[in-house]
């Protein structure tokens, strides 16, 4: 019975090393409806194909969240299925407009790593990219993560810490030129001279999260971690039941955003994001954005540095992002920092 | 914190204004898919890309309802939010069969306000139509809510109520003239002929709703209403639960409807339809349909009127349309009269 | 209220006889999608359009299962609508791959009756064909059920009983010949020459099943049998609620079993196949695998003959397949017999 996968433990990873992940996928129209339906995506860009032909695109694109989940998904089994945390992302650029038909491949690349000083977990830091059908980068990122050693005995590696930026300059962002922008369809009036950094808004709307909702949609991803999916083994873990996965809370805050945000569709770079606290099924999800930083990038189209905040079972104004002691308030789920096109 | 669309109120509907609603959408073979898989459907028509072409149409089609659940949805965030209960269809008319790859838009003329003796909430007439990506309409329907005052002290508007028809004449339906329609494959010998004005079928099964399948169904249409998702908002309100939306009941009491109506597969126009009583998870919907009235349409192909009705929890046979007072049975959900198309 | 459908008794069914199933089915991308968000599935071969076409296929495929469930669906209403038990499955063949936009239709030949001794209630054999838009046979199986007599006082036919074998020959098997598999993309080194009859494999990953995770499949296949479905009516059943379609059970036991069987993703032949427990919602699905036997099909192509036991809410190894008696372990919920193609 030893033909399953058992994972990689924290001593398998060396700086240099390079992973290519199971299970290509072709990621159809199936898909687009798909991602719809199970986290209320409204944006006009990734709904019309008119729309998207209007504004710089040759059809109806693929979420760029749609294909992050993807690529991520498929790095599971062989970067954190023995993982006890999912500590951070950055770097995350999407470099080409995924289409229905392409199909994705995951390749990742270990960055670094550090043995913790209970000597029992490292952490291990991957660049992860999705590859088209051409070979061509889709989409890039880093994530670290806490993983377990298999052996506590076994010797610390030297400490390989990568130098990750802060945020993605905004000078390394493209976008299309915007053509004829509709407001109507879009749903809002608001363009990019319309915010201001330092301006919050509240998404107002909450989303209740089923379990058959996230097992669906973080299936479609085919991440299939075991805490995600596993009642029974869930019964004697830390939380006593199954864990939604991560890349659920901030699609469905994403699609909340909508709702004050309607102009900012396309997602243009990840620049952090951390998972602050557990969503589980029955729990109700909101959201509130910021406004961090704005940056134009060609004659009609802007982008905007936009935090994301998602909370679980309270109007976001009653939640404050932290505690006195600095930490994060305990009903914060999702500190989600990005960079989104919005016409000028 | 003033970006998010706080919808209309009464005061702000005037008749002969237009109000083109955001997020077109693309529907697909995904979009169909989701929608069998949602609700059930059966009818051979809007399965099967073969019997569809051996009956007048082009390719595989959008079933009626899927069409008209998402142009619906789209007119949500502006004529509904504010809403207190959605009181009635009128006038609904399929004009053109919607394709995988349409993109349909929604737009809506006010076409009546009246203001309710109450002074805090009025009525408002919408005539709202799906275009396709060439401008050409695809259905219209009317509908009229209650939707709350922003200002119980505004003055109240002089009363413009339309006059609608009680049913679409059959002389103003179209339909395919159907070729070598296949008893077997369609799922039952009953024609045109074979229903009589009066009869009643009972449909026999049930189907129990859970709170992701409706969730599911209600985001696919684009349908972000609250009442539908925020669990925790439910809480305080009317019913202490998420309500099921009224399209999720028409399509399921529609596919139940399958089992003596296999024939009249294609939805050629709404008369009317009443949301009689709130549908919640767990309960199971059954359906009855009685024939209000036939007429020929072309040579090939019929047209029955139907009522259909959806109760929860009994079996139909046991629950009367309406009590001795003469209002709804508690238990009924729904009353739906429409015409759809049968083969002579 | 007669026009609905009663569907056949013990006494309708006569050897020789031929039954046209309703509603074909066009499968698209869309339930290629949709088949992996409800299963897990995450075989590269039905996953990958790349990976597809780089062995033999001519696009990417629709799963085998997938196309069965949507062949055994069409027969419920005319088969099994008032069928006591499923019994078995035999000489399950897949004779032509299924792509998107075929069209699906089902026709079976009943081929065995045989009345049980209670005078209740019969055996009834059929062998099920799946057709495409062309008329060619893509899949064929035979079913045994149990069917209520509708008269126990009608006469026993003479009894029929098919001669059906034990398995489907190795030299019937056909498979593509593979070309450059890609072990990484497909998840594992494991090929042909690395498994071992007798040998067994743990899939170690749990599946916990919801109530509209099984409807949305169920309906997907448009199988409509009451006992998956009507909550209110279960209440009074033997097992007082919602029974889960067994081909939810197979699909999700096949999905798990990836984690150790990558390779073998191309299900050629189905030999046997017993529902041997009920499954419910909120039971967690686990599965282990048995090599039975093994047979080269072509220079690049294996079979292996697989056991495929699925169990609930204990982890695989603590569940022996039978009791001292001989009869399945009552956590047994699956026990299957089939081939499946792996490279050399």
């Amino acid at each position: 019975m030893t033909k399953s996968n058992p994972g990689h433990y924290f001593e398998d990873f060396k700086p240099g090393m390079e992973l290519v992940h199971a299970t290509p996928l072709t990621l159809s129209t199936g898909d687009i409806s798909l991602y719809r339906a199970l986290t209320g995506s409204r944006h006009a860009l990734y709904s019309a194909e008119t729309f998207a032909r209007a504004n710089g695109f040759r059809g109806l694109p693929v979420d760029p969240l749609l294909a992050f989940h993807v690529v991520f998904g498929k790095t599971v089994p062989d970067i954190s299925l023995n993982a006890v945390a999912n500590l951070g992302y950055a770097e995350g650029t999407f470099a080409k407009t995924v289409y229905p038909g392409d199909t994705l491949t995951a390749i990742s690349e270990v960055i670094g790593t550090k043995e913790n000083s209970n000597g029992k977990t490292g952490v291990v830091w991957v660049r992860t990219r999705g590859e088209n059908q051409s070979g061509e980068t889709v989409l890039s990122y880093v994530r670290w993560v806490m993983v377990n050693k298999k052996d506590p005995g076994s010797p610390a590696p030297d400490p390989v810490i990568p130098e990750l930026k802060d945020a993605v300059p905004a000078s390394d962002l493209t976008a299309p030129a915007y053509g004829s922008w509709d407001a109507s369809l879009a749903g809002s009036k608001w363009r990019f001279g319309d915010y201001a950094i330092g301006e919050t808004i509240d998404h107002v709307d909450g989303m209740t999260v089923e379990e058959a909702e996230h097992q669906i949609a973080t299936r479609a991803y085919q991440n299939t971690a075991k805490v995600h999916f596993d009642a029974h083994a869930q019964k004697d873990s830390r939380f006593g039941k199954r864990l939604i996965y991560g890349g659920v809370v901030i699609s469905i805050a994403r699609a909340l955003s909508f709702n004050g945000l309607e102009s900012a569709a396309q997602i243009l770079a990840i620049n952090a994001g951390t998972h602050a606290g557990p969503l589980f099924a029955g729990d109700t999800v909101y959201a509130w954005s910021e406004v961090l930083d704005k940056a134009e990038i060609n004659e009609t189209t802007g982008a905007l540095r936009l935090r994301l905040v998602a909370t679980k079972d309270h109007h976001c104004a009653d939640v404050p992002l932290r505690t006195e002691e600095g930490k994060y308030h305990p009903d914060v789920l999702l500190d989600f920092d990005y960079w989104a096109a919005i016409p000028i």
